[in-house]
């Protein structure tokens, strides 16, 4: 990977056709192409033509991949949820950041309404060298999270609720106004920019580490 | 008190002259008279005028009741803040229960960004009957308390925060959204009506009890 | 009921088989499951896997419990709307109360604008002992009613509307501005949060009563 | 008056000097000038240049009138106020109204949260021809009283409140989603604005009178 | 009629039973009946079950009628578009108008981009008593006819129109901020609330006329 | 001028000390300096140090230009408001085009709703090359104008207003909808933006008719 | 062409009938016919009635024109993309730019994140005498264009996007907040509107020219 | 430091005694004690109290620490603006950076209307383990910067700027759309939060690099 990260399309709005005919020419210069928001109807479509793509349904991505793919640089990106709801977005961040040869842990359903569970796991926090914390409705979990770690928190709002989210508004603002310090926001529902800037933050790390 | 709660003046946008008439009227019919939202310079002009008139500067209310008010009815309210800087709106909702002879527990700034001073407070949680949570910046300490707590929570978004808090906006939606149950908003900075409506529930309490 | 609610599962979203899964694991920690949002279709679906799953139509609520249900706590919860098309997000209400273990009183169609057929029928405000008001639209009913009674009224803003209502944002506004005290409100048609606030407040009475 | 309506200056953002400059000018062509949302200094400024300026301190505007207007057609506009707090605006309503020549009856402080108020003072309904309601927080009252009246209702949404009111809007999101008919709206604050309309239902009156 | 006005039935959200149940409810009252937002094939289903109902298609009413309907009071309500797209919303409003027994003169496609074919139909505002004006988009035309009426204006905002109109924000914008006087607003699309209040001003004139 | 357009400073949240020094900084490279949103008070200051330096009352602009500036290019800019209220982000947009050494032409005051003054004064309009149209409060004037006008316009909405106002939103959305084709819209109150548009739009004239 | 474009038919909401009737009738008056917003299966529908119906598939545009089209006027429009995603949108622009008689180049996906690709390509930017940029997401495109380019901007914000782009909004609000000088900005998503202008301002060359 | 971040204080709304007494206490437990957002006159008022602090103007930041500071951990944070007056925002991330102990790049004014000065500086960019891009108005640098750099960038939305802007609305809205990969976003004017964030970036490269 030139970049350390696989080449990703779109798939919202593109027909059948238009996602194979990317993945064919991005197939030319990059290992790892991947398209996310998949359906399996989409998935059955590009699998006709490509043999070779396979479908991570949790995380609604169709990919061409090595079986096994060379790790990218040390660290581990801890993957939390609030809810069981919020499980598509964070496993778009996972499979993301594992088809970058980057190495996850997931930790789903922490949610603050039961602040006992996410204590109970407090190890995957503090075994983790970043953390990608994904939620909706309220969105308060970063929050919580970020001031029990030590490392960088990239905070995901998702458009999981009802009426006053306003399609993820609630949990966006939320996390933007956390009173815990650490925290990085990005749009609502984006698992992938999550994932990219956690491996962005851990090849940085690799790069100041072989400088020093 | 007839209706159980002291007669209370919103005091924005009223001059001195304006509140000590209404002050003077309202005391011919109930024992304890309160202004809401009052500087210690407007608070001096009312003195001048009405030498029992007391003020609650933390509270920022002015108030003429008896030295030792006549306990409303059994339980206890527990007042929760996330940041010292939502303590004003807190203390609105303390001496408004207090004036209203309610028994009052304060714990202030226990914010979800160090979940473990909340933990170690427990006890206040668990002693309440009724729980009044006040919180602005991201508005996520209703949500964990309620999940800890068997009570009603009422939750009061405050309009302390910059940026994307847009005036209490967004703590206001986070506790609409909240994922733990039990939960009733009221209006940014109106501690006010969150006393009122907590000594409203102990009084149902106090009402139930006597019907069986 | 350990916590004297029922296990709820939040139903958009997920697949009959996920929700028959989550009942049958449900059922073994708790004699009382319920699923809400269900349509008649889905319904069909899990009843098909699991033929105890009763269906309460208005309520789009399908539940697992017994046949008659042993009462929580005394106390009465009056719930009240102000038009025909808010009844669903009411009957979520009453009907979620109700397996809970609570005696409910239903008023429905009592708007503001036509506000003696609300005058005519004051006695359920009286003989209630905590009120749920269900408005869509403007949204005032919750103001009159608090008015009226001398018990927490919680308010359910509903998406029923138009236009400016700009999905339940008008309603909901419109009861977070009270100018009645003793309000609580929840999010956008969350008749099920509503119905368990007013639940923990009767348990609430009835664990102060029990005290003293 | 040419148009049966005063001319009319808006105050704010202008200077004395140019107050004085653009009354003096219609001064030559109308009988009855007026300039809304003026200052008691401002107005001292207006006087000391124009001697026949009065003030109408409640409604703040400065006019130069007649000391008895012809009357301009039959009928009469009731004004109501929700809350004390809504005084100026409607004040402004009740001038304009009759510094145009019509006959105003006024009614303060007959909010919804304590409807009895506004029942026992129902003749005040229904002797007009044409209701402004004015009215803040909430903005409820236009619904009730359009429910009770049978003549025509404007509504003026007032930036009394604070919090989400948000300067207005959850008043005037109220008025428009209302569920009584037979109610218009007018911008937050326009007093003014609703009184010319009301004006012109009355002009009507008459006009088809004439026609018929 | 007993009010003047028809009973009126809100079609979305109901089911042909539901609307046909409370026509045969209503019929016993009042001799016309009313259904709004009725599409083909809802009305198919209506008049399978009600054999005297008629379709007004391009108002998309469904109502029950005399053929010819007695005159309500005297006056003529002038109703103008300013696209042909806003032509349901008006005709809504029309027949409304006409079912109450009103004398209704419409002008369609009269926008402010073509001024000159509104001051070619200037006839139509002059020789109108009240009049209803419907705009999406920009929503300006009230404004231009407000200025040149002197009659009142009830301005009816569309959701026609796409991106920053926000699906009729932007036209209720305007017409509520309108820098012309004597303009009342309705709820977006709103025709049937346009036309009962313009009915209720005529019918007020014409109780005024009586007791002059 | 190097790029036909005088270097401008934005004055707001500057001192007289930086300003004044960013003009000498400017002066080596540029024949015109310009700033905008200049209160008198700062000019004062401004002026103190440097004695070249010109104030536009109206426009709120000082300025270090030649007493007679050489014409940039052919064509005519006219500028238009629909208010008095407007003149200052007009005479902003006039006073930039002046310095920038095109030819203006302004019209005031000719607002929608009168709109015969704006006919009579049509003139303007067919002999402008580039038209600039500023409105506060409902802002419809530019889709009036843009259906008379054969050339581009160019729409400013204004921050003037109160209420549903939003400080300029009612106006910029209004103008992004115009059903008139031909318009561009820049940011409230930006009237600079709109001179300087339309200067370019006049230099891209010259230079095709130039290679022509 | 008499205004110089073609007439044009918004399609959305209009069934292929009336597209038809529309079409006969404009072409009665015009050369030039066009509708947007046209899937495949209207334009089928189209052709059927009307067999000199051309369809442009990636502006979604049926027209009737002549296969050449005479020469409007000189000059060139520039018209950019920053992804592909905003091609539809786009090519709306530049098929109305052909269908008028204007050159158009085009130059697709040369968004700021890569912004070499767009630097690599600036001879299209020097070469038009305007340009129209058309972006989604974040819009930031026309920004860093008119920073470069000496000619007229217009500035096309879409609705590619999702989460926190709400409809197209962050771009609108990005190209009205634009740090550059030299842009005007259209209706999200208005391709058609964004050609009208700069098909303005090259004829505005042209009469500039004519009478110099 | 044991967090390796100095504490800090947030200074609105705050006395001046209330900072001296919190950052008396603080001093006890910590060797670097800060507050924001201090104007020059309240940080007089906290020197005369507490000699040792000192004042970074551009920065709005007081301060207590030893004159040289301790170096956290390897790697340099580069910080950029847009615009000058974003400079009080990015020197608060700048000076808390260097109170925590990082090596800080400034890079001032590379606004992307003008993007051959960033591309100019993109040594800046090369040289940096991590950047923060600080921008106001459209706020579209990020976006540029990511697109360029292949590391962390942490973008911040300044509330410079006017109208559309909405008090910083927009470039928060611009930088969670942006199209390039590698960004988080913090709230907006929070340049304390982006340096804390980009400091645990580095410290996690350092543990990092201890691990293997
Ligand atoms: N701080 C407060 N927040 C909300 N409502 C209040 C507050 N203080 C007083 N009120 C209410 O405002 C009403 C008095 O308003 P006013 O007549 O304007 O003084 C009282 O009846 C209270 O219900
Ligand atoms: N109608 C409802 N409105 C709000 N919350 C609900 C509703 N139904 C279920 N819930 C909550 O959603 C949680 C279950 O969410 P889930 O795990 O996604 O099924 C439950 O614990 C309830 O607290
Ligand atoms: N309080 C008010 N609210 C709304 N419009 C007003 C008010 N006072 C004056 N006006 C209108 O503002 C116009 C005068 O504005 P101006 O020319 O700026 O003084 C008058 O013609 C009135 O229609
Ligand atoms: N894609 C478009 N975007 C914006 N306006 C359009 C578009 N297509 C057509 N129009 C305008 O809409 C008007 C026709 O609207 P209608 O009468 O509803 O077909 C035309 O005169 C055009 O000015
Ligand atoms: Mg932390
Ligand atoms: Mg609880
Ligand atoms: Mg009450
Ligand atoms: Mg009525
Ligand atoms: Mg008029
Ligand atoms: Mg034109
Ligand atoms: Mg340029
Ligand atoms: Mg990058």
């Amino acid at each position: 990977l030139r970049t350390g990260f696989p080449e990703a399309i779109w798939g919202p709005g593109k027909t059948v056709t238009q996602i194979v005919e990317i993945m064919r020419a991005m197939q030319q210069r990059e290992p790892v192409v991947m398209a996310t928001r998949i359906t399996p109807e989409v998935h059955a479509g590009i699998q006709a033509e490509l043999r070779a793509v396979r479908y991570f349904e949790a995380a609604r991505i169709s990919a061409i991949a090595p079986q096994s793919l060379p790790k990218n640089c040390p660290g581990t990106i801890g993957i939390l949820t609030a809810g069981t709801a919020d499980l598509a977005v964070a496993e778009e961040a996972a499979i993301t950041a594992e088809l970058s040869g980057f190495q996850v842990t997931r930790l789903w359903d922490v949610g603050v309404a039961g602040i006992h569970r996410l204590l109970d796991n407090r190890r995957v926090i503090d075994q983790s060298d970043v953390l990608i914390v994904v939620a909706g409705m309220e969105g308060a979990l970063p929050s919580v999270v970020a001031g029990l770690a030590d490392v960088p928190v990239l905070a995901v709002p998702t458009s999981i609720g009802y009426g006053a989210s306003f399609g993820g508004l609630a949990p966006l603002l939320t996390m933007l106004n956390s009173c815990a310090t650490g925290i990085g926001v990005v749009n609502i529902d984006n698992g992938f920019g999550a994932a990219v800037l956690a491996g962005q933050i851990l090849r940085t790390a690799a790069k100041i580490s072989a400088k020093n």
